[in-house]
């Protein structure tokens, strides 16, 4: 018998794929940060910390119109090291850009099929990022250990 | 009436000390990671990373015995910009040193009373720093949103 899942009763699509491509990065010694925003405008499905400071950006697509409606992605990859796309196995993944990574996701895992080329952060950008991500996961951990603050600052 | 707080009732008293600092830097656009290792053997109470990249340790001392069997506080001095001591306003304040910092505070916030001096990070270990302070703040808030990675990863 499964247990109940909360999560999976609330969240969307896209957040479901997230949460399995944040599980299985970790195995890759890689943190993620959802939702992350590296700048106005800007909005990144996960983005992922290397243990030697690398940045990739994985943008999760639950549905060709998903992917098809989205003008933004190319903005992405100035921000990163890597980019990935991650998709469901029902995915027609010959849709998307070959120069992409390409990660197979689901609610409680995912596999990483190919892997990008490296295209390198400037030094001032990967500072950027960097604190970006330090910034968001540590005021989302504040709020989830002390929600009292939650009504002290507004993000 | 008070509605009840279940922190205060399993917290140490350090602890609460820590919650009261993290949401006063806050306002100082400062964000804060508890209980983080900077290296092997060392455990800082609070890390605060500000706007620029700057580097502050909180060490929360609840009374005159834990300040006094605390051998180990000057090792942290080499891992920060700028060193302070959080103590309650019943703290004898003149045991602390007075090139470090003082902050008193409760566990619903604090206040700056004395501002050390800054002896900055080399560029190498700031770098250490940002990387601790984002990787473990990200795999915390995994933690929160995603119970079931807990199971999966060993920290």
């Amino acid at each position: 018998m499964e247990t109940q899942d909360p999560f999976l009763t609330t969240a969307q699509p896209g957040q479901m794929l997230a949460r399995g491509v944040c599980r299985h990065l970790r195995s890759h010694d890689y943190v993620c940060v959802e939702e992350l925003v590296p700048t106005r405008g800007l909005r990144v499905d996960v983005m992922a910390l290397g243990p030697k400071g690398e940045v990739w950006i994985v943008e999760c697509k639950s549905s060709r119109a998903d992917f098809t409606s989205d003008s933004k992605w190319q903005g992405y990859l100035e921000w990163c090291d890597r980019y990935f796309f991650a998709v469901d196995q029902d995915f027609p993944t010959e849709l998307l850009p070959p120069e992409t990574g390409l990660i197979i996701a689901d609610s409680y895992g995912a596999e990483i099929i190919r892997f990008p080329d490296e295209d390198k952060l400037p030094a001032a950008r990967r500072k950027v990022m960097h604190m970006k991500f330090a910034r968001t996961s540590a005021q989302r951990l504040q709020a989830y250990r002390d929600p009292g603050v939650a009504g002290l600052f507004a993000d």
